[in-house]
């Protein structure tokens, strides 16, 4: 590739936003894909993403903007994906293009409900690329955050550690410290799981459980997710590392995470509809939760805390209760 | 022994009065040693420590109260440490009975300047207690916790696991879960450098660093702690457990924390001495701090955060600097 990739951010949330603005610390220009045509023609006129990080200014002039995915596959060398999970398989199957070829990044952190799989495996399995053209951005890192240029560090994790290190190069700024990883999966599935362990952080909250016990839960939670990505792919990894035990400390105590609000409505007494209609969203980690305890049912890994969850948001069992089993189960 | 053990509380802060509440649930009666007379005065009159969690209630009846330790030594079995580390040795040096034969727990949290030594290992050389007449209470616990009854989590570490079980036995109840360990050295070590790492937590935050930044430092501080513990007591033991990794984590991320608030006013640009007066108490952390900064002249861990925080209270580096040097050495 002749001087700089052509990037393209696929997806026009915060963490999609958040990317655009590290990126173009270090290129030049790159492509950006709005499905809404009216966002588009906003974002032009105001020079801000109308509906997230709307504190962030962009010089339009070195962005191109796109409504048409096959058009910005063809004009780009490396796609970054920042479409919530639940909606990806309905975009992405309106691409008639060879992606194959392409360096996919997924910014995605959830699971496709369409098969449960990660990311990688659906870009693998659905568009045959093949895995060393796939990657994974890690946090732990609110899009809020990076709007506010407050330090923060990325882990882009690939098979091909050599593509992963030309990207995070493309990342690292004033505020970014970009490191590289080869562990797409364990990368992936802990960004998930993560996500089910805000919601139960959330509900303990809205119980009234206080801090003494969300750190044994934090404690525990941690020690579930080693558990669960040695099983289901069994490499060497420091679940330790900020991309793992980072991601899911600011998850579960940060006041940006959406999962957290939505478990602590969900101790209150709000029903999942009622939660997610006064949320005007979705928690990633409610879909997480009934993909992870499907998952499993082939793994059989022992998984207290989002078995908990998912019986609290799927089997009907009243919170209070839920989580005093839940109790009994940590140490 | 017959019956019920004969239980010394010794000191008269706010972990000691959460211990007393916990105990009196499963023993009909305790010993408490008060260094101060008034207060056990006060105690009598009103029903509650007069200095700390007030609004836990008493039954005086089931309290006797010592204003002097060779006698609640004499009168006692079980010995529970709840005195500042940084006055254990001027408060214990007026000992003159054997405690040897005794089972000496600390709850102490904290290096005994006194040689730069462990709770463990001070009574041990000092008083010739036995190693497996030594046992540590480890959290996450805040005591302001207790007080409310909100569900806790306790670690007995002794290397006696019968004792620590039987002392586990007398803390469980309706709001407090009790297990043991064999690791009284990695548990101290551990809840000694949380302090610390509490301190450059509430440093960043004074220097307005976010959440994202956080998790990365609290994410490579578990990794630090694992790293000190292994090299000073090499046994196996999972850092991930709540003794270690929960205990950081309510110390960190919560509002109760002395050691935190001690580094957010270092932070914004306190000098350690204004800190210090403005808090009308010492952050424990403050002396951890020198005293591990010691310790390890000898062991030689790699162990960023602890020396940024060295080099910024005790060697006048500015905060800026000295967090701006650690930021480099994360990921």
């Amino acid at each position: 590739m002749h001087g700089e990739p052509k990037i393209a951010i696929i997806g026009s949330g915060s963490w999609a936003t958040a990317l655009a603005k590290i990126l173009l610390n270090n290129v030049e220009h790159i492509n950006w894909y709005f499905r809404n045509t009216d966002n588009i023609d906003q974002f032009k006129r105001f020079g801000h993403n109308p509906n997230y990080l709307r504190g962030v200014e962009f010089d339009i002039n070195r962005i191109t903007f796109f409504d048409n995915l096959d058009q910005i596959i063809e004009e780009s060398d490396l796609l970054v994906l920042a479409i919530p999970s639940a909606f990806l398989h309905d975009s992405l199957k309106e691409v008639t293009v060879d992606m194959s070829h392409k360096f996919i990044v997924s910014a995605v952190k959830g699971i496709v409900p369409h098969g449960n799989q990660i990311v990688g495996s659906y870009l693998h399995e659905t568009f045959k690329v093949p895995y060393d053209r796939v990657g994974v951005i890690a946090g732990p890192c609110h899009a809020e955050e990076v709007a506010l240029e407050r330090l923060s560090y990325l882990t882009i994790a690939s098979p091909d550690i050599k593509r992963a290190a030309d990207f995070a190069n493309l990342l690292e700024c004033e505020y970014i410290r970009a490191h590289v990883s080869d562990d797409i999966f364990g990368t992936e599935y802990a960004s998930v799981l993560k996500n089910i362990v805000a919601i139960a952080s959330g509900i303990v909250h809205g119980l009234r459980y206080g801090d003494n016990f969300q750190a044994v839960l934090v404690a525990n939670a941690i020690q579930e997710i080693k558990r669960f990505v040695d099983k289901v792919h069994p490499i060497s990894r420091d679940i330790k590392s900020s991309a793992y035990l980072g991601d899911l400390l600011v998850t579960t105590y940060s006041q940006f995470s959406r999962n957290r609000t939505f478990g602590a409505m969900i101790g209150k007494g709000y029903t999942t509809r009622t939660a997610q209609i006064e949320m005007h969203m979705v928690a990633e980690g409610y879909y997480a939760t009934k993909s992870i305890h499907e998952i499993n049912e082939e793994f059989k890994v022992k998984m207290p805390i989002c078995e908990a969850v998912y019986s609290i948001l799927y089997e009907n069992v009243p919170p209070s209760v839920g989580i005093r089993q839940l109790t009994e189960k940590l140490r």
